[in-house]
């Protein structure tokens, strides 16, 4: 018996294959699926199921092109109506090599939420791992805002319901596998850990220390985000998303071809690191460092091109394939050389200011006016921030960018400097000339040990 | 200025990628053209011109498919009428960063070939190179068959006109591309070695020796055998193939799902060493070591399923490529973990006699009666032979099955047991029980210093 | 926190990368560590610590090469009085990220073992997971009889105190991460599920359901092989092994060279498919196929060079790299091409027969004279053999092999057919004329309802 | 017969793979010669042969870990005393395959340098190709330098006759392949173009249109550089360079570790692009983008420690074999997750300004005084520069810095922003403050229609 873990970083999506004998299943493939055949192929194994444990919203699943792949099939649970795949009815059970799959239902998180419970009869009848999906994750559960403030309370009682009557009592021993890791926005609080089981989730997990009653009453209040591209994730996941293939490389684009598109109305995304896009980019471009491309989710539309600027052809396979991870197929090229491409030629660029935060605390010693701007989430806001700092969530930047006051150099501020170049990215492209990214960010800021307001 | 070749070793077929500046060609290109995309991203170019030099008869081209990978304009001599991409003028040149790209019209091997001479602007107005397709080879060139016995005369002189009117007037220094490699069908003598220049042809290629009527003679009775599969590639390289993506990962079956689809009339395709198909194989399965894989255009049929028997998954990717650049989509899967799937459930097994060169010379010197079959190509059977074997071409052995004598112990020859393995499986399909092969084949037999016959 | 397990096939040795933060440690490193190297680049973590669960017996372990290459700390038992690395208190703690890294001492299987429990201080106080090297795998527990009859009480009784005072009262929900899986001869049982728990164990390892007094009788009286490589082992891991750098390519060698290093002594290692080596294989050559190499260990010595006969060259990297982890550091080269460089110049060959069950069956009922001898290990003959098997266990025939009568044909016999060729040419190598290979063995015996004896 | 051709970019070295049947050569391999290997055994042949065109002054030879690793025997000129290998003689044959391999003795560029012309006497007694080290490049012909001015004369004559009495006379039809493409400091005018013929060099090559007394008189005075670590590199290849193995992964360290060895003499080497290291960077580092690394051989010292900063993990290897092939084998690490590593904690941070051409000139029209410094080389300075440019070549930078005036901010120039990045790094180091970088530089200058100097 095998498993073996993928980790989409782009949303911290964990999906699994599982092998037995010479038969495999894949429980909530991401959309480029070769990499379970790979596997397959190297541990001589044929994919004969493929289980979701819900409809997703925060990234296109693979399970139709996987199918449509090996000829494996595809189950889901009672909710939503999909329009393809098999239904599911709860405690459904699978053989494969020497395991049994039991289908259990554990709605909350979703009414259709699915978890597969796996027992290997070689061994015993106790469940070896259970993959829970979005209904428990390490440290955390799933979020229950989803079907709006009228079911909130019941489908939160319907995930505690699950979690103390279906899932622990498959035994503390059983280790879980969550569709989710740190870093999702599917959950506040996952765990940097990736393995865990049920143990160790019934003692430590803090929301499973909470009575029934206080349970329900967190999750009612909990503060989610619901990000704009989660709208066409929903439409993707209910009917199947158009077949990628394996081709992940964009067109390179000469310099003209880049700025025609772009006087075409194409989006120009800028993955490269917050210092490089301080030090110069082209004018409108989207500042997303690619290691929190997820952003794009807020600000990118689906139905204009996007260009690429960026460091290293060798990057462009994991932008292009996260990108298309959250539907994204829109990519239209990149520029062919990176940045040198365009300013080899003379063509313009703008720079942006980055503080250290020694710069930020001298001029605010030395009396300087500037509009310090946090972006990061209310929670990390909560753990405090610097004194008169304004606060909108990067998320909500272009909404509410008239409530930003334009009389004063601006300070994007964030955890590290990724985040607050994105804001400043934002800032400038709605016509804010004096801005500043705040290089190490509020991490930096508390090693100095400058003062913190709460 | 770059250029890469690319060899797809089933045909020996040379592409060519060449890249001056951001901007590249690609000449002849293969159907799994993923890796001209690759070279370009890393060499930071853009595929702007696909050049075909001739309707080719052996191997799929994939023109279609690159373009529509890339957006890359397609173009092609004047014949036959395609049904996509661009129709070339004699003497129509093209900029591609330094160079300058000339198409010329160099009928002979097709009334429609072209060759692609380049010059590069930054060093003078001399010729580099030239792709010749299949006009010009190192040691040999085109075949003129292929217009029937009625054109046969003509294409010759054409050729011979095109040579050496439109080609070697291009200067002794020009570098040599042409289309195909040893080992390919498109010509009998073409040398091992891949570079050359229109100076060392000039001077070395036994063919260019010859005066215009030695040379139209030699080739309107030169002797080649035309493929089944051959007549498949015509009409895809006139209409454009499927589309193909870049998946080449056949589904891993079962050694159940394996029985019923022959049952149901797949093709099963072995293509392990000779020796290990000697030792054991499926009954009726097709001996084809991936080494000679070509010869499945023989024998292998484009409607019916084809189902592998290998050694290594690692082996898979080649196997699969390889008969997609010839036409063959059709491969449905393959015996999961090898041969041992089958014979661990106790499936049964057929085996062949594998005879070194000193058993076989025992034998014969002992008296033992044998029917030795000798299945090379006219060419090196004119080599020398051992006393006493029939001849039949291995192309032709199943439609000359019953020429062969079924009363005694058959011993399949070739030069070094490949082919001979081929000739086993067939013969085997074909009813004859006692069928042993060669191993070492002639070369072996030369070695030994054993009595040759001419 | 990332948990990442490599399995080296040859001996089932698991050796995991636990990493937090920026920091990672390794437990009981493969020799050939630049994995180990290649995770912490691209998890931009730094290894600091190298952890051995033990002095390992069955594989060269990687500590000393990896702390060279990566300046990380090596810490192990206080058994035997290694000459590297730093020797543990029982309890001593490390802190790595946010976890804490508790040695544990466990003796039993050696007196020196220790199991190194992690704690995440993210999450809470319970031990998450918790390294037990071959002290407690997947359904077994270590073996007991590396210090001789005179110990082997003793060290029962230290095995059960460990795993019932030591490793149980970590907690049912602690994940266990052993040093072997399945197929290793560390221990005869374990399962082919490599994830478990301490509550999984608890519940079904077949071994833990007994009293401790019922444990040390069954631990005494279980059947081990001492392979005869263990003694090589011992050493290096005590001393260390000599740094072997990156190189795993042997060299090509002419036939001329591999013939002549044969008279001068070299052993021939064949690691062909069981069909392959029956097909045709070099005179005296060691049938060994690669997935059933670790039976090197019994005959191959470490003097004399090993040149290896394979299919391809792809599989080169994989032999050598199995051979240097049991301390085979003196492969010399490998056949160029494979067998076809032997048999195209008329080098001889032999060839072994082979017998379907079928074939064997129909045999026998005929009343044809066999010897039948069946050379798996005593469990597996324990359930059940073919009627009138004479039985010697693989790895003690060479020993034996006078006791193998000569006057009939022999059946080599095992499960599948792997063992059974290397028998095979064992046989052949000590003058056995008419030797066959029981082609798909017991297993396909079993599935044809076949008799069976016990 | 095959010919591969290598690329190490850093110094634009060329270096050969010739095989025939089961034997190959290298020609001037490279230090990480691992790639030899694979060639050899994806091609199942064996090296037996390293051929060395000439003592390299730019690059370490990788002929004696070639030969450790292979068995193949060295050979080179009879200049100078060289302590491994063996000298060949003037003339001296090699039989590989189907080729004949003549050494032949081209001094010029050194007293020694061989040539190794290549006839496949398959085809006939031409030369097929030719090696020609730096006697004979694409465009230009190697330089006549390094015996001093004393010898300046003689060696330039003596290459002269060489190309014309040894080279030449090999016939038009015969492909060269020289030691060197463009953009190596071993030839000034190297055309971009890879692949030529003795013919085409004959007609286009600029040089060899010259006189015996011309060529004399043009190589005697023609300016090239001597690079400081020349002298290393000569000592490394009279001698051999010590062994590398194959490991190129450097050590990931912290920031306090990072910090502790720049206290203690490290050099900081950083390759990000130029608008990265614009935007921020560690005090006192050395930028030197990754496409321009061949710079550090002006710079960085051997004997202090070098520690990286780069963007990307996936860049290392490509930094450290780059550094590696010109013999620095003295990087100790790199910062573990790039400058975010550095920032995140709060440690200080520098920055330089980036203008872009519009910028400066809107400055230099408003009548702001600016020091403009151009660092091309003087053959790009000789086509053009903006008015009132002081000039220092980079390489002199640092020797000739109490030449830069201190008094105005300084506007580093060259052709495109790389080179002016390494010079405003060296700016800084030296205590100017008020320091930026032309980003674009003189091509973006040209391409704007700004007026150019002459």
């Amino acid at each position: 018996m095998i498993v073996e873990r993928f980790k989409a970083k782009i949303v911290a999506h964990l999906s699994y294959f599982i092998g037995s004998g010479n038969d495999a299943m894949v429980v909530d493939p991401q959309r480029d699926c070769q990499i379970y055949i790979d596997v397959a192929q190297r541990e001589r194994m044929r994919i004969k199921y493929i289980f979701e444990t819900h409809r997703n919203e925060d990234y296109v699943i693979g399970s139709r092109e996987l199918a449509h792949l090996t000829g494996a099939q595809v189950y889901h649970g009672p909710w939503p109506a999909f329009t393809y795949g098999n239904t599911l009815e709860d405690g459904q059970q699978f053989d494969l090599g020497s395991l049994k799959i039991t289908a259990t239902h554990t709605p909350g998180h979703t009414p259709g939420c699915m978890s597969y419970a796996v027992t290997d009869l070689d061994s015993g009848k106790d469940t070896i791992l259970v993959c829970t999906g979005d209904t428990l994750f390490v440290n955390d559960v799933g979020r229950t805002d989803f079907g709006g403030p009228e079911n909130r309370q019941s489908w939160s009682e319907s995930l505690y319901d699950s979690i103390f009557n279906k899932l622990l009592p498959l035994g503390d021993a059983a280790i879980i596998c969550p569709a989710h890791g740190a870093g999702s926005v599917c959950a506040i609080g996952i765990a940097d850990r990736e393995w865990s089981t049920l143990g160790l989730e019934r003692q430590m997990n803090p929301v499973l220390q909470l009575s029934r009653a206080e349970f329900v009453e967190y999750k009612v209040n909990e503060h989610h985000e619901y990000v704009p591209y989660f709208r066409t994730m929903e439409k993707y996941n209910l009917e199947g998303a158009p077949f990628i293939g394996s081709n992940f490389t964009p067109k390179p684009l000469s310099v003209t071809e880049f700025q025609s598109k772009i006087e075409a109305g194409a989006q120009v995304v800028d993955t490269r690191s917050p210092s490089a896009f301080a030090g110069a980019h082209i004018s409108d471009s989207y500042s997303i460092p690619h290691s929190v491309l997820s952003y794009a989710g807020w600000f990118i539309k689906f139905d204009n091109p996007i260009l690429l600027v960026n460091e290293n052809p060798n990057d462009l396979d994991y932008v292009v394939r996260s990108l298309v991870r959250i539907g994204y197929d829109n990519v239209e090229g990149y520029l062919s050389d990176g940045l040198s491409t365009w300013y080899r030629v003379g063509f313009p660029l703008h720079s942006l200011g980055l503080l250290t935060v020694q710069e930020l605390k001298a001029r605010l010693d030395a009396g300087e006016k500037l509009t310090l701007l946090d972006v990061r989430s209310s929670a990390e806001r909560d753990e405090g921030y610097i004194e008169s700092t304004c606060y909108i969530y990067l998320g909500h930047l272009e909404k509410q960018i008239s409530d930003v006051p334009s009389d004063l150099p601006i300070v994007s501020i964030c955890n590290i400097g990724l985040r607050a170049s994105i804001a400043a990215s934002l800032l400038r492209k709605h016509g804010f000339e004096n801005v500043y990214n705040l290089i190490g960010g509020m991490s930096a800021w508390h090693q100095s040990d400058y003062p913190i307001t709460h």
